[in-house]
């Protein structure tokens, strides 16, 4: 167990490192080096090194990593060692896609719930997923046990159904919504993506 | 015109400093300080002001900021006092999802063109947009002179299909495609959108 004070930027870090590790080794590629590892990222060698050392010791100096031992070290720090399941929350469009979107379970996170208010939409069918009534959401995410959830419903129900799914043990919800979400910080892990917000930091650079 | 220099990471944040001043402005608030500001954001108020110091002055040191103007001065530095076309490449589930997202033409993206290369998709219709073929990508993105492209095509055609973005005069790209694109930076912006990235910063923080 690690500790939890280490700086999140520090934790974003990791998947990226994570990611690269596993495309070398699928190269064939057995060993790297920050140095080697930092000319892929755009990161400094000094910058992997320090992030790599808040978690103990990774390879020797002047020999490198081997890869293999690095990834399985970010995936037990990371807590990917085993695959978690999912809930989306909001059977619309986006919804849906991801709900289809194979990349989830390829790394990790298996889509088991899905949930909308809509009764045209619910008890229809998504993949191998049934949508579920959303009135229901409390009790059906608290008995599966799950912990993780996205969240695709429109910004005006955000926050409401960000509380409920605190109230049903979810400890980490990924937000499509555009809205801040309002939440205990020390019980749930909230992180936002947000489309435009990433297309108006690149028009600063356009003519 | 802003020296292209000022770090990425400022650049970064005033889109949420936008975002966060609009809604101030519709909950009838005019004028706002560094320190309010940033204790909306879990920002300190010292960074804020850092930041916006980048780009000339905002405000007189005491009196706070007229809400209205900093907006004005935000979009301005961004280059969003006007919509931007966009296209979006690719019109499977995600594509169709995103060009059909009201938020886009809402916040300043208008997405006029979406293409792809399925037969069977080529010529119908999406809300008010026909889907191109993508085989004629290049020209018909040079004629629409449109700059910013999404890219939402699977991960084994997304370096190719950004090749022919930058060819065709696309200098800003966001990628939904799970691959790091290799494209000339000093020609085009690039950034990623990876929910399983997110999802797994959060799992270090969960039991």
């Amino acid at each position: 167990m690690y500790s939890k004070n280490i700086p999140k930027i520090i934790i974003a870090r990791l998947p990226i490192y994570l990611e690269t590790l596993e495309m070398m080794h699928k190269e064939g590629i057995r060993k790297t080096s920050s140095k080697e590892l930092g000319n892929r990222l755009g990161i400094t060698a000094a910058q992997i090194r320090k992030d790599l050392s808040q978690f103990g010791e990774f390879g020797k100096q002047g020999t490198g990593y081997p890869i293999d031992t690095l990834i399985c070290e970010l995936k037990g720090i990371l807590n990917l060692n085993h695959v978690w399941d999912v809930a989306v929350i909001g059977a619309g469009r986006l919804g849906l896609a991801i709900a289809q979107y194979p990349e989830f379970i390829h790394r990790g996170f298996h889509i088991t719930l899905i949930f909308d208010n809509d009764p045209e939409l619910i008890n229809t069918r998504v993949g191998d997923l049934t949508i579920q009534d959303s009135t229901h959401l409390v009790e059906i995410i608290k008995k599966s046990n799950i912990k993780i959830a996205m969240l695709t419903v429109p910004a005006s129900s955000a926050q409401k159904v960000a509380e409920e799914l605190v109230k049903a043990g979810v400890q980490a919800i990924l937000s499509y919504a555009p809205v801040t979400l309002n939440l205990p910080t020390d019980s749930v892990q909230v992180l936002h993506i947000d489309p435009v917000k990433q297309l108006q930091q690149m028009t600063f650079f356009l003519d």
